[in-house]
């Protein structure tokens, strides 16, 4: 029996190659383009689990991918730790934005990761942050060290919505029941100052579809004399924000939770430098909400941006058209208490109401998620925050992160536990963007600290 | 030796089929993917300049496209007309609204166009109409009937800002050398409404990037805290309009020729229906500057329209990112003495002085031109006013037109002609939008009117 340095030292290099395999395939699940690959990917992780020690595994059809579950029972008198993750990815575009392609992984040093980090689609969110919990699990088993149950349920539409998550949780209560739900979906501040993500902002997201003429027009015949729908457009998400950049959507901040000057406090404390920030992104300036901070702005405050936009003639060279329509997709990032469904309704309500004469306007929900928090006094926080004490030599900082995992709410509400967001990514490592990647020391780092939450979480269980 | 209508009757199947013919040649100037075809029309319609008796016909070369000149010169001391054209076309997109292949040309008849319409991108635009005239000249030599010099310049980049005509216009002035230029590339009222256009609005194009961050970022972790590059275009395009929808660009208005009441009244008289205005384009109200009229909205005044707007997640499906760039295409129409480049520059100066904090914005000039006025007691517009009452057995309004052919302000300058402009398309005709088509009558009627215009240019030259 090895320790969980020496086992991850003597397979390093096996961990990295399977990491690798996996990250070639494209399982892009917002095109459908993609679907053989997302299925592919499936079948992938349910081969890795069955590697890994699990003692069933099967893949659960849902009205979408199918999800992948597994599980290792030893006792049921012990504690469960229920593992998330999703082996689909956020589409590559832009490609031509990557230095080198997104599913074919290569291996390069970066100033925050001088060990090497993994470039590829995926590598960080979710196929490696979620590989290395299979990865902790084979040596918890090969080496008699798995103190409690394990179950595992890793989809393949985190990144349209989990659609079939929803549908799939509520009809497998029994078996999905565990006391606390494990999630290596986030980041942490830096890979010498450890922190878990204690709470996760809540999504609505919508797309809009602005009509004018019903077919395209010459804007010599007609500019000046009907509406364009581009124009109108860029004018109705304008006024979507104040001089202030406060949403203008009546009834949007309605719910918000209001931190208190203490609490706002607090969250200052953790390192920030708005040099490293605007140097790091090329921007002269940060931009943002009137009366909070950049780190405010972006976790306890709720935002509005557009995703993307199009319409008319995008094309090489110039074509003097009006377009019969323009488009959008617009999100909006909500804090715990802000309920999305009914965010989502405002957003409908004014977008249309502003509407000029002269164009029909269509807003269709795409999909969303509540806010969450968990609250550093429950045990599963606990046991993390011992297991990064341990494997990182420090304390971890508590920290709330701006991006949203709508399923933890569900999780929630349906099998009434708490979740530990156990994230090992950095900020930096480019998620949604050309040329994601992730650390290989955080990724053996992570392997590292698992198989210790497991250990600390049964101990305070007892 | 026949007469023009029984000529046309005998030839008619063979005019049209010359005319598919042409249209099947996808010369979409603004897409480097159809360079081939567009030279390839420019072979086709030289050969079709000598098949018609010009004298001499040759492929001028230029930095683009070439240009093809053809003339025939009877006697040099009678008057000569320069025929001006393009044989390139508009992009064919969106190619989805198409009801048959852009480039597959078919007949069909329509409300308007009983007798049929040929639809394919360029049917009237300008392929249809440019080559009424060499039909026309078919006829004049054929039949002996030709009573002037003639000379044909027949251009690739029209579509495109026609940036090599400017370069060989000012090269070849004896070469060009002429009495009047005559072009069909502008539509008239009705069928039975002859107009002639006696104005254009000048065009001033140009292509708008707003870099934000220097990658595309997650929305969730830097949504609220970093301007965001589409929302920020979004807010500067609309304030480049008023509440009463005027331009807000400093000194944009400057030299706007202001129409007397009377002016304004004696337009106000052509047959206008806002009712079947806003039908045929299924729109519930029409929307513009305030204090004018549509009328007067896209001929008199100048106007500010979005061509394109593009950037962020555009695909099936969601992504929640903050795109690092976003870009649109915009063009303003501008009304006879407004300078095209000074408009551009003001322009350009305008939108970089809005730019916030956070973001860079470039401005790209893509091309424009002048705005033009032919004045009615012209012998050119004479002669074209006595052809049209010949063949539609009315006399025909003049009338401004809200579009714009930058060149024909070029060869005012360097030519020192004034041009006339026969347009026998109807604003229906769909051209730069999808299923752009051209009636069979109005290709006929200006084969047959031409030959009247120079007969009766020639006597009114003496």
């Amino acid at each position: 029996m090895q320790d969980i340095q020496s086992y991850i030292s003597d397979n390093k290099n096996r961990f990295i190659n399977e990491l690798i395999e996996l990250l070639k395939i494209p399982s892009v699940s917002a095109d459908t383009a993609f679907s053989q690959d997302v299925l592919n990917t499936a079948d992938a992780v349910m081969k890795a689990l069955k590697d890994a020690g699990c003692d069933s595994v099967e893949l659960c059809e849902t009205p979408g991918y199918p999800i992948v579950y597994g599980e290792k029972i030893i006792d049921s008198n012990l504690p469960t730790v229920l593992v998330y993750g999703h082996y689909d990815v956020q589409p590559a575009d832009p490609i031509n934005l990557w230095d080198s392609p997104p599913f074919d992984p290569v291996i390069k040093e970066t100033q925050l990761h001088p060990e090497g980090a993994i470039f590829a689609r995926g590598a960080c969110d979710d196929k490696g942050q979620m590989y290395m919990h299979v990865k902790a699990l084979e040596y918890m088993t090969k080496n008699d060290k798995l103190p409690c149950n394990v179950k595992f349920m890793i989809e393949g539409e985190e990144e349209v919505g989990s659609e079939s998550l929803a549908w799939f949780v509520p009809r497998n209560k029994e078996k999905l029941a565990n006391d606390v739900i494990l999630i290596s979906d986030t980041g942490m501040i830096a890979n010498d100052i450890p922190s878990i993500t204690t709470g996760l902002r809540g999504l609505s997201y919508v797309e809009v579809e602005v009509t004018g003429p019903n077919r395209d027009l010459h804007s010599g015949l007609y500019g000046g004399a009907v509406a364009n729908p581009i124009n109108v457009l860029t004018k109705m998400i304008a006024s979507l924000h104040d001089e202030n950049n406060h949403i203008t959507i009546p009834g949007f901040y309605d719910k918000v939770e209001e931190l208190s000057t203490e609490e706002r406090a607090e969250m200052a404390k953790a390192p920030f430098s708005l040099e490293k920030y605007k140097n790091a992104l090329d921007i002269d300036d940060v931009y943002g909400e009137a009366g909070y901070t950049t780190n405010e702005r972006n976790s306890i405050r709720p935002t509005l941006d557009v995703n993307g936009i199009w319409g008319g003639y995008t094309g090489e060279g110039a074509k003097t058209v009006i377009a019969s329509k323009a488009y959008a997709k617009i999100s909006m990032r909500l804090v715990p208490n802000q309920e999305w469904e009914e965010i989502t309704q405002l957003f409908k309500k004014h977008f249309e109401s502003i509407a000029p004469a002269g164009v029909k306007v269509e807003v269709k929900p795409h999909h969303g998620g509540q806010g969450y928090v968990t609250p550093i006094n429950n045990i599963g926080y606990q046991a993390a925050s011992k297991a990064y004490e341990q494997t990182f030599g420090k304390k971890p900082i508590p920290q709330r992160s701006g991006g949203s995992i709508p399923i933890v709410s569900l999780f929630e509400k349906e099998l009434e536990s708490k979740t530990i967001l156990m994230g090992f990514g950095l900020d930096s490592d480019a998620i949604h963007s050309p040329n994601e990647h992730f650390g290989i020391w955080n990724y053996l780092k992570g392997i590292e600290t698992i198989p210790y939450f497991y250990e600390y979480f049964t101990e305070l269980s007892k």
